[in-house]
């Protein structure tokens, strides 16, 4: 497996799983319905997991574009590959999407809300206010980053034996940070299934909330910065 | 112990605990009632943990017609141990849930409800329609063999270390893609459980819902063969 | 520290951790209050990690009278030592629920109930039938039972290794099949804190039940023996 | 990293994400808002397994007063040392406060009740009795310590292989000690915190509670001398 066709095969499984069980916790009439944040954060951690486990050794999973940055801006990747990789997990991530609403369909027609609809895809304010929530996602995913950093030190990308780790990372970002802005930390996990919202026919489903998306992707990518600038001054 | 009866102690086990924890949220009076899905999901990974780590080194710890299959898709197994393996699979999910009933007797007596009583025993659809939930059984198989395959390559079947990872990959299927058809993607896990429900006493019950029956065996058999082909494809 | 101290702590730690997540769960005013099945299963998975953790590498972390009767059975462990490993379980076991009590004295004061009171203490039927609430305890700690066989072979004990697997395997009992009993299956962890509740000062607390506590002592020792059975037959 | 920036770092990690779990459950309109019992403890067990696993290398991740302290008593620690960690450790869990405040900032604007305001900081009783409540945060950290000293021996400090279990460990105080006092069982887990509430702008947010704020200093330290003898008697 080539590593561009292996991140893309990680970050559709990361979806797959990822906007999986926010379905099945939000969409109506599903088994897990109002399973609560437990089940929300137990879900992402699996599908990182799962994610990280299949591909790492192809690709050193990054599944994340601002992983993909953070190695870069501290030497352990190389700039010429991170706009493939990065290519590779927007698709990725909306194929997930994709697959995730092939399992759903039914429940999708089931649920009049088009708010819950949207929160499948892709992440939204709990109190909508750009300022805090960019400020949000950059702080978290720059937590998220420096520890990813600590986790594979001292190799340069993530392995098998980093997934269980990186999946428990993930549960805590969940558990602890993803109470404001639902933790994207992810530019792509964020915007292919955005895309994947704005195409699929989910029957009535508002509109995509693209006012919003630049958060998601603006936050996680400073906050890879950040991440270096404090990996640099530690290490 | 001979491969043929470890792979039927393994799924008497896997069903005694998946049928159980099923048992426990659903049925009247039981100390674990109402539970939600996080107790059901992780209830089921313990299942698959048990099963798996009781009896790798005897049979590979197939447990699933669908697990025998693919690996002997991608030539990994024998074809001809795949119909005594099935046997034992099936003869073990019967058992399985027999000894889950003998726990739980009177816990069915107290319940009236018989569409709990079923489901105590079989999957079934949240949303009834047969063509959407053959897809969904396909394909949430179809990702599990896929990972499956990954997580035990080079070798040929699940060794002990497979034990938790499994465990954890059954876990974030149930959490995520478990929400429209309760996720059986094994058809012994959901044929055997069947017929004991048939033909055990339990009161009140009422059919045992054999019209929906061919899902969770046509589903599972058709992710086999999509699982063999995509790793054919990526390896 | 030898064998029967270790025994005496190991036990204590696991009646300290599991009598303790009961209180949390059940007694008014506690923070974990109306937690669900899900805490009080991790609670005593981790009890179980934690007092095998502690003292394996002592005297192999029995700490429960049905593994050590098992272990004898097949020959794993002499007979001589069973009467002091049983004594020091049951009065760990005491101590355990002396210490829980220590820690949550008012929140026993606030709590009225006096059901809620000895369920802290010491498992109870959700459905009283003697018969079938022994054939449950039976059937539930021989299934345990194999399953630490399997688990622990080739030695002869628990290791530090094994702490991990034996409490996933507690947290599955606990799921699937702790509905109808509570999942005593060690007789030291229902008698020593049952003597407790019977000698401690809990305000109006009612019996302690006598009349059951027959059933989670002879249900694990009628296991022991089918599993050393069961175990002899496989292997 | 020296240790004593490690320290800083853990322990900010760890409140961080040890107080953030905490308002993603209790503040207004957080996606994780009554999110109980089993939220908040994986929320500290991650917190615990993230600052552990990332600076066990350079400081042996004591992360709280209590540990350096009965590491000092049982000569696995220089007394040199221990001031300097504590100031480091308070430091942290200031910092790690006012990182979870930056990013629940809006939540707090949300959140009218000023009980749940100072609960996101700093630990309080269930039952205001500060004699038990004393006693209970004593013997939490007793057994904590406990436990930790035979987790890492026969080393002086927690390396990364001990992330797991002493994150393990915390779950099960929590989940069974946890219920009348919120199990500080770290005296700089509630002072930092506790500090950064009195200084923070949270709108209208009532007193720090300072008249019970010795009971979490006081109970750990008394915890350690109890452990360290409890340790020299039992090896």
């Amino acid at each position: 497996m080539n590593p561009y066709l292996a991140e893309f095969i990680g970050t559709a499984i990361l979806l797959a799983f990822g906007n999986g069980v926010v379905a099945n916790v939000l969409l109506k009439e599903s088994k897990g319905n109002n399973g609560g944040w437990i089940v929300i954060t137990f879900g992402w951690a699996m599908a990182v997991f799962l994610g990280v486990f299949a591909v790492s050794k192809f690709s050193g999973a990054h599944l994340n574009p601002a992983v993909s940055i953070v190695l870069a801006l501290t030497g352990k990747f190389p700039w010429a590959d991170v706009p493939l990789y990065i290519l590779a997990q927007v698709a990725g991530a909306f194929s997930g999407a994709v697959i995730m609403w092939i399992c759903y369909k039914d429940h999708f027609k089931a649920t009049e809300n088009e708010g819950l609809k949207l929160a499948v895809f892709a992440t939204g304010p709990a109190i909508r206010n750009p300022v805090s929530n960019l400020l949000t996602e950059t702080v978290a995913t720059a937590i998220f980053l420096v520890l990813v950093l600590l986790i594979i030190a001292p190799t340069n990308s993530l392995g098998a034996l980093d997934a269980l780790p990186v999946a428990l990372l993930v549960l805590g970002v969940g558990l602890s940070l993803g109470g404001p802005t639902g933790y994207a930390i992810n530019p792509a996990r964020d915007l292919g299934p955005r895309i994947a919202h704005f195409l699929l026919p989910l029957g009535r489903k508002g509109n995509s909330d693209w006012a919003y998306s630049w958060v998601p992707l603006l936050g996680p990518i400073l906050g890879s910065f950040i991440a270096a600038a404090i990996y640099h001054l530690l290490m």
